[in-house]
This record gives C-alpha cells, structure tokens and sequence, in this order.
C-alpha cells in the first residue's frame, strides 16, 4: 500500500464538497489535498481564497498530475460529463451524485474497463452508511434475498416530525426547507426519485441486474396528510418510505413506497434525516445499517473514505453483474429478470373514485368514506400503480401493507 | 481475482462448522471444497460420512494442495496450535475462535508478517456483522471517536427474557441452557469475558492498540436479578452488557459491563440473541450495525465471506496498528495508553457493606436499604471495579449508569 500523498481535482463546493473539505483537513490517516476546486458561480462569496477555485473545468481535466477527481456537483449533464471525462484520460473518480450514476450506468460501466479506471461512489447512498462496498464484497457469496431501505433522509425527517408533533405535511415541509432539511425544490426528494436512484445502485451490487430509472416504481410522500400518519398511528405502525430489491425465485421486484411498518423491524426505529438499509440472507438473516444518511459531514467522510480506498487500488469488483454477462463485456438487458406483475396490498386514500380509475383493484377488503376523504384497503395489480408514478397532478396517497 | 476452486482443510464441525457447510453448500459465487475434516471426538455420530473426517490434525496440515484452514473449534490451545502451524506452513488461515485470538494476538500478528499469509477472523465478532473488515477499511480516515456494542449474544437473551417475562435469571438462563442460547458452563459468557475478547479485537481494528485481555475489566450479568431489571424498566431503561472502546484525548478506555441505556440510543431496541455495533466518528457520526450476533448459519456466513475474501488475496492492512509501531515490526505495550485512572457512576446492589468494601467510592448520590437488598448510585474508581472482575464468590452486581 503505496503511502504516497493524493493529489485531488474537486468540482462542487456546496454542503458535501465543503464536508469532505473539513473531514480532510481533520483526518490523520491519509495523506492528500485538493489541488484546485472547479465551481460555477462566480459571483459567491466562499470561505476558501479565491486562488483555490476555477470556474474552467479544463484547469482539472486537463491536468496531467492529479490522482483522483472528485465529483460533487448537481447538475447531472455536467456531473457525467466531467466524471466520463476524467475516466477517458485515465484519472480514477469518486462521485456522489446518485442520479448521474444511475441515468449512466451502463456507460460508466464500459469506461471503467476501457480505461482500466476505478470510479466509486459509495457516498451516492445511505450517506455516511457504507452499503455499496459491504453489499460488493462482503456479501458476495451470501445468498440475499432481500434488502428494504430507509434511503431518503428528507422524507424520513418530514414523517417523523409530522408523527412527533401532529402536524401536517404542508407545515413540516416549510420547516424542514428553512432549516435545511428539504431543497427549495423538494420533489425529487418527496417524490420518492432520489431514494430509486439510490435503489437501482443497491440493486447492481446486491443482485447484479441494472435497471432503467424508469423501470422502477416511485410513489413518493407529497400527498401524504396527517390523517394517514394518524391512521398508522392508532394500529401502532409508522409510514416510511421504502426502498426494495428483492429476488424471488428468478425474478426481482424493485420499487420505491410508502410502508405502513409495525415495531418488528429496526426500519420502525429510524427516525428523522436517519437512513437505514436492511440486508437479509438466505444464512446470515437480517442485518441492518443504521446511520446519517446525508449532511455535509457524514458524506463527506464516505467520499473520503472512498479517495482512501483508492490508495489501495480499490474498485468495485461488479462480481454479481459480470456473472449475468457471459465475458462479452455487454451488461444485459434486466427487464426479463424484472417482475412487476404481481398484486399488493395498499392503502389508498383519494377525494373521489375518478381519481383512482386507473388502479386495477383485484379485491377491495375494507372501505371508508367520510366527508373529508376517503380510503380503501385493497389487493391491487402493482403495474397499474404506474399510473401514479411522477404524476405531479395525482393527490391520492398510496401506501403498502 | 482469480476463480479457481478452493480447497479447504476445516478443523472442528460443531455449531460453526456445520453451518459453513450449509452455506457453502448452497453458495453459487464461491467455488470451494471442503477437503478434510479434523474432529477429536472419534465416538460422536456425524452427519457426513466417515471418509470426510480425520483425527489426527496432520491429515490436514501436512498436505500441501489446500490454500486455507479453516479453525473453528473450542480449545483454545488446540486452535492456537493448529492457526500458528498453518500459517508457518505457509497456508492462510480463517478462525473464529475469539479467545484464542485475543490471547495471542501479538504473536499471530507477527507470524502473518513472516510468513506472508493471511489470517482473517471476521466470524468472532458479532457473527454476521462485518464490523472488522469495515472497522479496519471504511473507518480508516474516518476520526473514531468511539465504539460501543452489544456482543455476546447470550447475555441479551437473558436479559431481554427477564425483562419481557419477568422471570429471575436462574429461571431464564436454565431455559436458554435447554435451548441452545447459553451453555451447559455458560462462565464464559454471561462474566463478559467473551464480549471482552471481542472487544479486544475491536480495539485493534478501530484504533490500532492492542490490549492484555487481563487489562481490559470485565464485569458481567451473572449477578443481576429481576428487581435490576425493574429498577431500569422503572426508569424506562434497560439493562445491557456494553462493551465499549473510546478514544479520550491521547487515551483509550476499554471495558465490559452491564449498563442502564435509553431509548435515545440504537441499542436500547437490539433485543434477544442480536448483537449492535455502534461506532461514533467526529464526522460520520453514529453508525449502527445490527444482526445476529450468533448460531451456526449467521456465523458460518461470517466464515464463508472470509473464506471468499481470501479468493482475491485479502489481508487486514492493520494500518492504524502499524502506525504505532514506527516501522521496527513490534507492537508497543498499549499499556501506557490506556485510561483506568477515572471515575464513572454506577448502581451497586449488594447483601451487606463487606461486600463492597474494595470499592473506591468517591461519592454516593443515593442509598438505599429493604430487608432484601441493598444498593447504592455512587461515583467510583473504575480502578477499583477490577476488584469485582472475574470474581466467582462476589454476589455484587454493577452496572453503569
């Protein structure tokens, strides 16, 4: 294990970029420092010299003499760019940015073989959590079945608080913005999007298939009310929005909801901006991770423990994806393996039956109207909740039993 | 990574080695054998056919065509014999005897050195938790401050039944005894010493200092009685056996007790025969790692992932271990880093004074006397708890609070 210093091109310099800047300054262990940082916005005040940033991203790229680049940034185009970039001249990557990662697998995929290149990411999920490496490498002969995952620390914290405090998630929601818990913008987040990014990740180091973001269903928590939360209440559940990957038989069902969950599992337990994943094996049973799962800080650290993972020549093995790809190079096309034609049981709560015309309900069990809302519990054909999937206009809460 | 078959010399097929049989046997990533077993008892009736075992443990260390022994057997002495051969024959070695690595850690660590082998053990800490390897990799940069967990997964067995039945420990450890939770000498266990060795382990992986297990205090729960238990539950505590691992300042704290925790903490949830890591960084903050801490299939999987870590040449890198060491190859007496001079606040129930006469109380908070019982929340010198440590007459049960 060469001991030598790490030279790091940086391009982000919002909350984690900042975080992983602290972490550095602070750890001990491992020699490095960011040569230059590329950011966009000229006109901000930052509390680095001016002398430390560039707004070219060719004063990194470029560079003959850096040892990693380190991608933060938001914006996904750019995001891809930069790190595709940096991996064709050779230059191994730590990146954070889940929705770039998941939009461009496949190709960053080939790149990392074409150029013999590693690019890592495990601060793309679970925060500080370290899920990726453990689920590539130290469940690799484990037969898994199933992993269910607390992944977005937003909506955790808003259906939380909104629990805690009886509150509704309009007002929460506010809340969380003005204290930075929540984006101004907040549907990526609420939308259940991030956590499937996140999901389609696990999935690749899990059970080694890749799916198409929108192979996967996300039902997000924007139309949740605190009358559902209470619903969950009086039956000593909680709703959390969950992330699956689970195999069954041949077939795998990925998808992201919300959950009413009862005291029996650890996921019942994690409350605010915590996430938390559970893995469960045919021998090992179920184990959970348990951390923050965002926050400059806690990401900041994984991105730092994946630069130091690089002096050891680490890279993911993609030992599970390569058994599905019979040596031509090529990473198959998942969706045979892909099940989404299966029934499930939900709660759905609507203002009026138009707005659930779409739904293919198998069989309604239980039934309420008031003049304030109502809801059914019913089986219904999980394809259909397509329908609902990204729907901006849709107000129906759906949430699985 | 090479995918050849692995030939496995495995020694001792109880609980453990049955069930890495079963994992391996079902595991579709690995190819690996097991080539011989070595058992002692030539009377007991086996599962397998005779040709797979062997008596004598020459069968398996003088053969040259297996690359790993596999060490899971109870004699401490005979483990320590059988790993230090192999590994002087050049083999790479997988153990899960806790003990045995614990009380030679100093001169298996050099014979890995010398010999150029690995010996990785994963499986004798918290049973299908990868908290070593994540300790030892992921941690690395990060600032641990502090490792906290639950690992011996008897003891909270015992104390989780006593709690929800309401039952003495006598009552609750006979029954664990009769099914398969505890021991027919469950000492090792319910004492602490176990979750010692553990903790031991932990230390060396998290901070890189390597302890005496007679340096690190051990008190247990083979004290406690059910009116402990109330008294936590009265408080809306819970009584758990901590193993703990701080770094406080230059110093270290490394003990084993019994402590009343809350509901602000992860572990207060982990209940029954699971184990939890908790480890705290100054950046990452807590990270809680939860599963069974224990039983033959979950541990077997522990052994399994060792066994196919070795398939791509993995070794400990022992990097914080090395630090200390300023490159002469010798660990240093950890001695000196070690903090036992502080005083820590504690419940101590006791029959009559005599019994706590060795205590150092630096100040009590409250007394209190009944017919039955005595106890006492005091400050103490933790020096002066080792007075209590491994003492089989003492009747005093402590815990911290």
């Amino acid at each position: 294990m060469p001991n030598k210093k790490i030279s790091i091109g940086l391009f982000g310099f919002g909350c984690v970029g900042q975080g992983l800047y602290d972490v550095l300054n602070e750890s001990q262990g491992l020699q490095a420092s960011i040569e230059k940082i590329c950011v966009r916005d000229k006109s901000k005040k930052r509390r680095l010299d001016a002398g430390r940033f560039t707004y070219d991203k060719k004063d990194i790229l470029n560079r003959k003499d850096l040892d990693v680049v380190v991608e933060l940034i938001s914006d996904t185009d750019a995001a891809f760019e930069i790190v595709s970039t940096a991996m064709k001249n050779g230059v191994n990557v730590v990146s954070a940015s889940k929705e770039m990662l998941a939009k461009n697998f496949a190709e960053l995929f080939k790149l990392q073989q074409q150029h013999k290149v590693s690019l890592i990411y495990e601060g793309s999920v679970g925060g500080s959590i370290p899920i990726l490496r453990n689920l590539e490498e130290y469940y690799d002969n484990e037969l898994l079945q199933n992993v269910r995952a607390i992944l977005n620390g937003t909506c955790n914290y808003i259906v939380t608080r909104m629990e805690l405090e009886g509150k509704d998630y309009g007002e929460i929601l506010k809340d969380a913005q003005a204290n930075g818990f929540a984006e101004a913008d907040p549907w990526l987040d609420v939308s259940g999007c991030d956590a499937k990014y996140k999901i389609l990740l696990i999935s690749v180091h899990a059970f080694g298939i890749l799916l198409k973001p929108d192979q996967i269903l996300n039902l997000g928590i924007q139309n949740i009310r605190y009358e559902d939360i209470l619903y969950a209440k009086e039956k000593n559940l909680r709703i959390k929005l969950i992330s699956r990957s689970e195999k069954i038989g041949d077939k795998y069902r990925v998808f992201v909801m919300p959950h009413f969950i009862d005291k029996s599992t650890e996921l019942f337990n994690v409350m605010y901006e915590y996430n938390a994943v559970e893995v469960e094996g045919a021998f090992s049973c179920k184990q959970t991770f348990t951390g923050k799962g965002a926050g400059s800080h806690p990401t900041g650290s994984a991105v730092l423990s994946d630069i130091s993972a690089l002096t050891y020549n680490y890279r993911y093995g993609y030992k599970k994806l390569k058994k599905f790809m019979n040596g031509n190079g090529i990473i198959p096309d998942a969706t045979k393996s892909l099940d989404i034609d299966f029934n499930i049981k939900v709660y759905v709560r609507f203002s009026n039956k138009s707005e659930i015309e779409k739904l293919e309900i198998v069989s309604i069990e239980e039934e309420y109207k008031s003049a304030k809302n109502n809801y059914i519990i019913a089986t219904v054909n999980f394809k259909s909740l397509f329908h609902f999937c990204g729907n901006k206009d849709s107000k129906v809460f759906i949430c699985a039993i």
